[in-house]
């Protein structure tokens, strides 16, 4: 009964992150009755996003240039190193710092077969190798494959001679201590400060 | 910072339901993230289903063809109104009606300038008058603009001669009763059947 049309439309839109059969097919009723320059519009700005973004030859952040306007302005003797682009708005949004990225697109995770070459951890080390470089913050994600990651870079960076440091841990602020897990208070603990 | 291609394919996809500015991030940078043949094949789904997609002709659901499968196929004397396509999925899902349906696409709703008018309604009296339909069955949804509906509609079509029912309320299966709403209690206590 439903129409083939409408069931690959549906279908191309479970391909984004967290849609699941009835959300898709919800997004596809909403395409169906958009007015013509929504859909032109909506249509466009995937073509244009695939035809323009391109990574920047020196960070791997996205980019419509060659390189980066971060890499472009910044201090480039601090290299901040995260796993995704998403990462950089995250730190972006911020606005305390004034170092440049290093986008790794992935973590280390060697069930899902995603090993040393997989990830742009050559380009990182290209980086630090053609000097002018202090200090790397690694911050990749709190979790078992970010650790991993962060573990593997600080062992191959710190015999170059490059400070290694990585953002602390702890409660976050306006949480409750009562809601803590386990682990993020442990290291609270761990890591406490004389005030 | 942030790519104009980029921020425009986010504010594409803000224009689905329920899609906010984080979501709508996400998607974007999956779209990036798609190879050629996927994302081709997203923006090949959007232009091909706004290019054959169309309102059935008698009944309203979304078809390919002039006329749609259930309208040529099914017993045409009793009509089951709703108020969106998504509606006739669901009932189709169930199975067990072999009658045809008339999608109004939308709801009474004057606060918002939803008049008469402006849904299929007139549709549905052509239906009518063209002869042969004993029974519709309304079934809007069971809130404010659907039950206008459906009182609306059942005080113009009973004059017509034909038979008027909706959709029974009461509790749902498989809910516990400790947690249905009050007024869903009351219709099922109103409309309670002897055993």
């Amino acid at each position: 009964m439903r129409s083939q049309t409408i069931s690959k439309l549906a279908a191309a839109f479970r391909k984004l992150p967290g849609v699941g059969p009835k959300t898709a097919m919800r997004y596809a009723y909403a395409v169906i009755e958009m007015d013509k320059e929504q859909s032109d519009n909506f249509v466009d700005a995937i073509i244009q996003a695939k035809a323009k973004i391109k990574m920047c030859s020196i960070c791997g952040d996205y980019t419509e240039n060659e390189i980066c306007e971060l890499c472009g302005a910044r201090d480039k003797s601090v290299v901040c190193v995260v796993s995704r682009p998403q990462d950089v708005i995250a730190f972006e949004k911020m606005g305390d710092y004034n170092g440049v990225y290093h986008v790794l697109h992935g973590e280390l995770d060697f069930q899902k077969g995603v090993g040393v070459d997989n990830i742009r951890i050559k380009e990182l080390l290209d980086r630090i190798n053609s000097g002018g470089i202090k200090e790397i913050i690694i911050a990749t994600n709190p979790d078992v494959t970010g650790e991993l990651t962060a573990s593997y870079l600080a062992g191959i960076i710190k015999p170059l001679g490059v400070k290694v440091t990585r953002l602390a841990y702890g409660i976050s602020i306006g949480s409750e201590i009562e809601y803590a897990d386990e682990l993020t208070l442990q290291r609270a603990l761990q890591d406490r400060k004389e005030l």
